[in-house]
Parts: C-alpha cells; structure tokens; sequence
C-alpha cells in the first residue's frame, strides 16, 4: 500500500487510481479502529489515573531519537500511542479532573474535528472557504443570544483566550491612539485591569509594547472584586502625572475565585475617560446562558469586547475562543492591511476573517462548536451548567459545616476554594494526598498570601458522588 | 438517550452508567458514519468542484437563526452538513487546488487530531499534560533532523506563521532592548524584511507597537530576492538618523513567487548590527527535506529562529505552524511570568510551554504530526516533495515552450508564476475562466505591477496528469 502511494505522486494512471483507494480504505479500517479506540477511552476514562505519572523526559526517551524512513502501519502508531503516549497524558476529560478549569471533549466536537481536518479548508479571505467564515458568524451569534448580549455584537474565533485578549489591548489602542499603528507606541499607554486578573493580560500588554511597568493592578475588595473608587483614583493619578490611559480589562469570572468584577460601576469609569474596556469572561461566560446566573454579564453590554471560551465549560476541546466586539470597524483597521479605499469594494457579507486578527489562516473551528451546540441543545447545555453550579454550592456547605475547613472566597459558579485551618505546608500535604490517590486532580491558588485548595467542576461526565467522594478523602486526608 | 444524558449530570446512579454507555454507543455509531463520509469524500473529491459556488450570505441565510433548544441526532446533523455547509466549502484537499500555497489534509492527520479532541489535554504547564510538551519537543526535533539543521534548536508549535512571526519579533525586541519588557516600546526601532515579504511581518510589527513606519520594505532583485547591498545601505541610514535596527526577517520561500533571500548574506549584515535574524521558510522549508534542495537552508543555522509550517507541504491539516530558535533563553525571558529566582527550580527537562509564547493553554498538535511522520515515513515525503518540485520544472518548461506566455520569475521549488503575453484583463479573463470551469483553482499574483498568473502544486493527490491538464486548459483559455 506504501508503495502504492508513491505512485499516487508519480503517475496519474489506473495504477495512481487504485493506490489512492487503498490509501482512503487504509484510512477507513484505521479510522473505525480509531473510533472503537475513543468509544473505549470514554467508557473508562473515569478508572484511569487523572494524573501522568511518567518523570520528566521519561516519554522523550522512549520515543526514537529519528523518525522513521519508511512508512509505518497504523496498528503500529496506535499501538505506540497506547503503550508509550497514554501514560504521559492527564487526563483533562476525566471526571474527577478538578484542577485549573475543568473542561470537556465532548463526542459531537470530536466528529466536528475530525470532519474540519479532512476537508482542511481555510478561511483566510471569505472566498477561499465561504463555509469558515460563516457558520463561524452563525455559530457566535447562537452563543451570544443563548448568554443574553446584545444584537449586533461581531463575533471571531482565535485560539486562546490569551490571544483573544492580546487583540482585545491592540483594539484598546488603535481607538485610543490610531497613529501608533503607522508611528509605533506613544509612551505613557496605561492599561487597567485587577490584582486578580488573569496572566495573559500582563502578557498580552507586554507582547504589544506597553510594558509591564504600565498594567496597573487595581485592589480587589474582600470578595477579590475589581475596587472601582481605586480604579477612578489610579486613573485620575495616571492623567496628573502626564500618562494616557487607554484600556480597562474587566473580569466576570477570575481564575482563582470565579470572582465577578462590578462590571457596571467599571464601564461607568471607562465611559468617563473614554478607554476601551474588554470583558475577561473565558471561563464564566457560560453561566450567562443559564437564567438565574446571567447577572453575571450585568453591564457586559456597555463594554466594547468580551472573551468567552468554548473550550473551557463549552463542551468543545481546546482550541476555540470566542473574542465578541461591538467596535468590529476597530478591530478591522488595526489588522487589515488592505488599504482604506479598497474596503467598500468587497461585499459587505464577505468577511476576510486574515483582515480580524494577526492569524492570517483560519482554521474551520466553528464546526465543532455547531456540533455540540445541535447534537445537545440549549436545554442540554444549560441543565449541565446549572449542575455544575449547584453541586458546587453543596460543596460550600459541606465545607463550611466542617469546623476544621473555611472558605476563603465565595462561590458564585463551579469553584470552591477552601483551606485547612492550619498551616500551608498542611494544606500543601492534603493536596499532594489527595492527587496521589490518582483517583482526583485538584490544584491549589495563592489567595492574601495563604495557600488555598480549590476545586473546579466542569466535566461532562462528573457527578454530584464524584465531587462528594473528593470532598470526603479530603476530609480524611485533612 | 438525550435525556438520559442529562441524568448523567444530576446523579452517579446505576442510571448514570446506563446514559454515559448510551452516549459513548452514539458516538461509536455516529464515529463510523463519520469516518465512512471522510473515506467517501476522500474518494471522490476530484470529482467535487473546487471552489465554492455560494453567494455572501447564502450559508449564514440557510442555518437557522437560533441554535435548537433541544439536542438533535447526529444523523441530522451530519445531513445538513452534507446538505449546507459542503456546498460553502472551498476543496483545499482538492488535487486540482493549485492556489496560494496547496496542501494536504492527510488521513493520518485527521486520526492523531480525532484522538486529540477526544482526549483534550492542554500542556500549558508541563505537568498538565506531559505528552504534550515531550511528543512536541520530539517531533519537532524529528523534523529538525529531516531538514538538515544543527541540534540544540529548540522547537515550539503556534497556530499559523503569522502568530510565529510575532513571537519572533517580540524575541528581537528582547534581545536589543531588555527594558522593553517592563517599559514599552523606546521610540526609533526599526525592523527590515525584504518588499516580496509575507504581510503578516508588516502586521506583526503593527501589533507589538512597532508601526508599520518603522518596517523597512529592502528592495529585491530581478528574481525576486532581498539585495543584501540595499539593506545594509538601509540600516547604516537609519544608524545615521538615530533610530535603533533590532530585526531582519529573511524569507525563503516567499509567498508571490517562492523566491529565496541570500540569508548567508543576511547574516553577516545582521551579525554585523547585532540584530535578531528571523527566517520566514513556512512554506518552503519542508524543501529542505529533499537532500538536492537543501540548499535553500544555505546560512538558515546562523539565523536565531526560523518558522516552517508542517499545515503547508508537511501533510499536516491547518494549524501547525513549528517555531525553532537556537535562543530559548530570550524566548522564555520575553514570555515567562514566573520570576527570575523562580526558574532554576523546575527540572531543566520539564517545559512549562506557557512561559514560551503568548497562549496560556496549549493544544496537542504535536500528536497528528507524529502520525503524519510515522505514517508516510521520511522517504515517502521527500518522493512527493521531489515530484511536486519536478513537475513545476516541467511546467516551467512547457511555459517557456508557448510564445504566447512568459515566465515571470524563477521557479525555484513547486510554484509556478507566468502570464500571457497581454494585457491584465485579458489574464484576469484567462483566469476567471479556468476557476469557471470548477475543475482547477488557481490564483493570482502582482509582479512588477503585472497580473501574473500563478500555479502551485502541493497537495499529496494531485498528479502530473492534473498539472498538464490545467496547463491544456489554461491554453485553450488564452
């Protein structure tokens, strides 16, 4: 069949047509195997251990130092793959994944990922894949009535939400300084955003020039929400000393606690100085789409972008952000570099996605969220949120009923964060317990210095016994 | 079995067993439909017309407004994808798709990106996922071998090229202007790439605050490569006027007409100047691979890093985009958060991947690539290299034979770039009849302010029969 396949290459003979079917029904037997492959992963995933336990370079070695000369068999690659590249992965589709932000690959996004890499169509100008750009426009505008925002809003998928927001900070300073796309950063830019906000928004604003010296972290209140009267006064102090704020990036959602800033009273101060204020909800944004929880996006209509990640409590696998903007006309002329007198020309249905962003290719990500968006539907999606949020509130009770524990921040959607009551090195060896058990994976935060466990519900097939039966080895742990 | 999915949700019952085997039985059916449409496409994609024929809006206008409030089977879902989203897909994996650069979405692939969406583990810090960060480090090495460069290049996987560049610049600025990072952007730096460059170099420049004043299009000569004169004339002005040079990005393989920029050249001028030298080779460096065309890597190892993108000639479905730098060091500095004194205390073999680039979460591309390399092996990818190479020669000189036409550039690797002896309209008409007729899609390029056509071969099913037979038609357009 390999040799087959180089006549594929060489000769456009009946030999060329016969090679070509046995590589297409090479893929196919491999493909079913493959599948059989995923069917049992998921219906065992839960008894494997969630974390690798491999030691680093343990899988580096054991892979050979050269790839091979010839062609292997698919048998042989799945056969490695099992043997040698299982052990080394964690398993983030496990339920009882309680670390970072728990996460799922559902089945429909498989088959979405699976279909987007055959066809491998790219979505650069509108017209070199018409599909990409437009159930990309179809699928954003499903999500966005579905979390309550606003008509209007333009919608396009980067990678990551760290991406997104670094697009979000261009957008902040093309509005505020236009000339510093042909000059170059002014000095003096000032971004705004909370002590608790996430990394890639110091990243983002030194990767564009602004500096880190120039993120000002705003003090968060007891609940580790964004202090608006410190952000008014830091704003204030910026402009006496001769500085240019520009951008204030607001967090509904934040990566230790879940915390929601006061997005409002921030928009009201954004308002007033005229900066561009970018919503950070990547993890929380999926809770706007179960009614009693979408006060979470009060005020999220007044910003000028949102981030909300698909790929986080979405169902999809990573990668899909979705970057929302009511300024699209703003983002499009700090990234297009077609010039200005070309852009009535094109059809104004026609989106060039290359125009949107620094990527210029575009892969078809939008099928894989229009297949879990059909394959379970509204309801699906929101009775699995409103669960996750509401065995993390039982959870918060449990904790809080055991005298040994306290919370040490509210729990406003599916994180609980809670310590020890004792020292951070006892809190530390519970963790370390916990996870070694290999039956869980939490991770820890750092919040007013202590160390804090934290544990995060997300996964499709978690259950309410999984989250108990965590809680209760902690306990004996504890 | 969706309602029993949402049981899965609310209980860790005997019922939730029942719901999750239910649903992990829909995927397996719905797995093997899947990969029976994909063999089925596969097959009679030739047959398919390349292009699109949709009007703006006609996809978005024939899906539903609002996603379905209630889940729908795969069999519908995967009807209407048959149904109204075929007909808005451009064939990139069409052997007749001979536009910008052509590609592959190999069958291989399409099962090492199923498995990752399925397993959907992110190595954004080493332990999260240790496969991620070692099968990348591996395959990437792999290649690095297959393409003749030195060892102790260290290699990481962005999206697409464009989003490469950007580290690559952002690297630059690191490397002249440590400050940078905590300041923002001094005025005056000035980044020089050739007038035949790739846009996402200028954009790049435009988004970390650079200004597209301060990227220097250095002129090329009669074949289309940077004149190393022109550029060292170009920095030792800008020395003269105060500003502050800190990058060259050479291209080998450019975009128009594949040329290849002197880079030993370049070196020594950037060497010289102590600037950052960044080579672009996304699409050509796969080239390398082929023992007689290695030398277009000629002075590549004097180069700091240097981008080949495995989604253009490698078989590998978008997005895989490799990033090697012989300076991780500046890399890292640039993009960790982690403080200084933090460092030494990892394992020197455990890559938190974070700490390298601008996206926190990182997907597990590295795994198609593995089942692209082990697959067809190193020899069967340099045979289809060598082909698609041999048979642009072999256009070339069928070109060169028609007095009706002229070439207009070299033809160096698998492009073809050449026009009609006329006007511009009459090869635009040339062209838009060829796409027309739904069987060939090329595109076209400007030179020298010409409308050239352009051919370029690079997908793994196409033949020298589909080659000839554009050729034939495009003479009888003409």
């Amino acid at each position: 069949m390999k040799e087959a396949i180089k006549t594929v290459n060489r000769s456009g003979t009946p030999a060329q047509e016969t090679a070509w079917n046995n590589y297409v029904e090479d893929f196919r037997h491999a493909g079913h195997d493959t599948v059989d492959w995923v069917a049992r992963y998921l219906a065992t995933v839960a008894e494997l251990p969630v974390q690798a336990k491999v030691k680093p370079g343990e899988l580096l070695d054991s892979l050979p130092a050269s790839a091979p000369e010839r062609g292997e068999s698919y048998a042989a690659i799945l056969s490695d793959f099992d043997r040698l590249i299982m052990p080394a992965v964690t398993q983030w589709n496990h339920p009882r994944f309680f670390a970072y932000f728990a996460c799922t690959g559902s089945t429909p996004a498989v088959l979405g990922e699976m279909l987007a890499a055959a066809l491998n169509t790219n979505g650069l100008h509108w017209k070199t894949s018409p599909a990409v750009a437009e159930l990309e426009q179809r699928t954003l505008d499903w999500l966005r009535q579905w979390m309550g925002m606003p008509e209007g809003w333009f919608g396009i998928v980067y990678d990551t939400a760290s991406t997104t927001s670094l697009h979000a900070i261009v957008c902040a300073r093309e509005m505020a300084v236009p000339q510093a796309r042909r000059e170059g950063n002014p000095p003096g830019l000032v971004l705004y955003t909370s002590e608790q906000s996430h990394s890639s928004i110091e990243k983002g604003a030194i990767a564009v020039g602004i500096g880190q010296n120039n993120v000002r972290k705003v003090p968060v209140d007891s609940a580790f929400r964004l202090r608006p009267e410190a952000l008014a006064m830091m704003i204030e102090q910026d402009k006496a000393a001769g500085n240019r704020p520009f951008c204030v990036v607001a967090t509904v959602g934040t990566t230790s606690t879940t915390s929601i800033d006061p997005v409002p009273q921030i928009a009201d101060i954004a308002e007033k100085h005229g900066l561009w204020l970018h919503v950070d909800a990547a993890y929380a944004g999926a809770a706007a789409i179960v009614p009693e929880h979408r006060h979470i996006f009060a005020g999220v209509e007044r910003a000028h972008s949102l981030v909300v990640n698909a790929h986080k409590w979405l169902l999809t696998p990573i990668d899909l952000s979705a970057f929302y903007t009511r300024r699209p006309d703003i983002l499009r002329r700090a990234f297009s570099l077609a010039a200005e007198y070309l852009q009535p020309q094109g059809d104004p249905r026609a989106h060039d996605l290359m125009d949107y962003g620094v990527p210029l290719g575009h892969r078809f990500r939008a099928l894989k969220l229009w297949y879990v968006m059909r394959y379970f539907g509204r309801e699906r999606i929101e009775a699995m949120l409103r669960s996750h949020i509401q065995w993390a509130q039982k959870l918060a009770a449990l904790v809080d009923a055991d005298p040994r524990f306290e919370r040490v921040a509210p729990t406003p959607l599916s994180v609980v964060c809670f310590r020890f009551k004792g020292t951070d090195d006892q809190n530390k060896a519970i963790l370390d317990k916990v996870n070694a058990s290999e039956r869980f994976f939490l991770a820890h935060t750092v919040l007013n210095g202590k160390v804090v466990l934290r544990l995060a519900i997300g996964n499709l097939a978690t259950t309410w016994k999984d989250v108990q039966e965590a809680w209760n080895l902690i306990q004996e742990c504890a």
